[in-house]
């Protein structure tokens, strides 16, 4: 691969061809930034993961049924790997119609020419199309008990997957899928003394359950005079966290994490550590969302957050304006995908109009 | 990376400084041919797989006891990560202190820089180390019942990890652990109508009880009238058969099988399907074992097989020296790993120095 990031072509004095677009894709607010990078050879990679904390009714809108919210990592990296779902007789979208952000990862990376890598962190059910794991576990409802108690193993099986990638790429995206995964973020971010409130896929935020489930778990914390990051991570966290911290570690290309307020989590616990924070890519609806307050949690981690406005509202798809409203809003890393393309030189109307024909061929 | 193939450098008039290295390899006999490629960007993968004809007493030398045999993909393939083995109380070595090839491959990966990536086809235990999973199953005794039940969807499987490798890496060595494999290979090889006798991790190859699984094995192949080569592999191959075949599908770099008559089974079948042949690189040490005949069959198939003569007899080091009188031999993509070095430009010297102080480092 021989791409090199258009961007900077934004310092020198000629600004022609695609350059043009992509001045005009910041002048139209696609990107709130651009981010200072270059590179040659991209990757993406989505983590998945569970916690149980998504099987308590109310927490998570990612899935039909709380049982089902389980299955909805496998499904969406089977969507953006094979292009359907045929391993389960679901459809891609949200009962009310609002198309799985999958679909939007999926579009983009098929516009970049992209192969997606998925790793496994620890699922309930056995994916159905390749994954690189780690052999981790479901995390546990630190309600009640440990979350992640192989955290620190998880970490180091991170850290060889950010040597393995470093040899493969000089750009990581790095997506999430795990449902009920705001509200681990939510008693990560707390525990670690940040006035944190998350995101949610619901348009209404379930606030009321998790912070019933937030004071349950600082209880705990406290009362165990838990207070090193890793260990907070342990009590609280999913698996996901673990993997993202170690790759994080180690990945020696230029590293944007793609998601909201989770991945505010995973910079927090980074931060803690004393480790250099990678970029935060996210979307408007994410930043829009009034119930959280994800700008202020990012300044006061002191973490870079890039926000990415698709201009779902008007794009003539009903599914795709309730974002705009505050359903899903981000998710299997939607926006650092879209992100990715406008990196690669592919202009909003673009962006827009692929995501438009991939969410029309599923409904 | 900015390697490219040294190799090339003598089609051309000056041969000079690591060109002139290259030829005395060539002089020396460490590699029997040089493959004519060109790449910037290696990747070693090694596929792990189990079957359970390795627990059958005296079929594999691969392991302490014939359950054991089980365990060793992934204890090579924690030693190659890691550079020790820590998960379980054992040596790298086999009970006659012949060196694992696992720690020869290691040596060549540090002296690559290179970083392997292992892909989990089909394992009785959990890995210590993150693989690319295509979440297999252990290979069944295919004397009593259907060894590769899921062949189809592991070559899809494979098919998808050859579409990722695609982005990553231009050159691709292809190894693999899996205990019992020269067995699966000999039905495979038979089953398609090969005259063909495979190598052996022992030194007195137990040519009876393979020749009688053999026998049984084809019983039921011609009972069940059994002639598609993927419903042959099905019948009574390995999981890393149908991941390997896969990949060999869809990679769109230069693609080279590391390992002896196991990787000719698999060419074996790649030919039945009508597809193109990659390169297969073993060691001398197999194309020396009387009891096989690797020469011969490599011919029928029309793969081109390249030999690594790394000379283990003057090294010093007596569990090496035993490779020359036909123990282990092979193994984990070794031949392949050493073929590697050689085209990235390191001497023979500068190898067989590498194994010798790597191998040491464990005894």
């Amino acid at each position: 691969m021989t791409i090199i990031s258009l961007w900077i072509v934004l310092t020198s004095d000629t600004l022609k061809g695609k350059g043009d677009e992509i001045l005009e894709s910041i002048i139209m607010g696609f990107l709130s930034e651009v981010p200072e990078i270059t590179f040659t050879n991209p990757l993406f990679c989505g983590i998945l993961g569970n916690t149980l904390l998504s099987t308590i009714p109310g927490v998570s809108g990612a899935g039909a049924t709380p049982e089902k919210t389980l299955l909805t990592p496998i499904l969406d990296a089977e969507l953006i790997t094979r292009g359907a779902i045929t391993s389960h007789p679901v459809r891609p979208d949200t009962p009310t119609g609002c198309p799985t952000p999958a679909s939007i990862t999926r579009a983009m990376l098929q516009l970049c020419g992209l192969q997606p890598l998925f790793i496994n962190a620890g699922l309930r059910h056995t994916p159905t199309v390749p994954c690189l794991d780690v052999y981790g576990n479901v995390g546990e409802d630190p309600r009640f008990r440990t979350a992640v108690p192989n955290a620190y193993d998880l970490v180091k099986k991170g850290e060889i997957i950010g040597k393995i990638l470093s040899d493969r790429s000089d750009l990581l995206i790095l997506g999430e899928c795990v449902p009920g995964g705001t509200t681990t973020a939510l008693c990560i971010m707390r525990a670690l003394g940040y006035e944190a409130s998350v995101s949610s896929s619901f348009v209404n935020n379930p606030i009321s359950i998790k912070e019933e489930i937030c004071r349950t778990v600082l209880e705990r914390i406290k009362a165990d005079v838990i207070t090193s990051p890793l260990d907070i991570l342990r009590y609280t966290g999913d698996p996901m966290m673990p993997v993202a911290i170690g790759i994080s570690n180690t990945y020696l290309g230029k590293l944007i994490l793609a998601g909201g307020t989770q991945m505010l989590a995973v910079s927090a616990v980074i931060k803690a550590l004393g480790c250099s924070l990678p970029y935060v890519v996210t979307t408007s609806y994410v930043r829009d969302d009034p119930s959280a307050n994800v700008r202020q949690i990012a300044d006061q981690i002191g973490v870079k957050i890039i926000f990415v406005d698709p201009g779902f509202g008007d794009l003539g798809h009903a599914g795709l304006a309730r974002y705009c409203i505050g359903e899903v809003k981000e998710g299997m890393g939607a926006g650092g995908a879209m992100c990715l393309a406008a990196l690669l030189g592919h202009s909003p109307a673009e962006i827009r109009e692929k995501i438009l024909v991939a969410v029309n061929a599923y409904c």
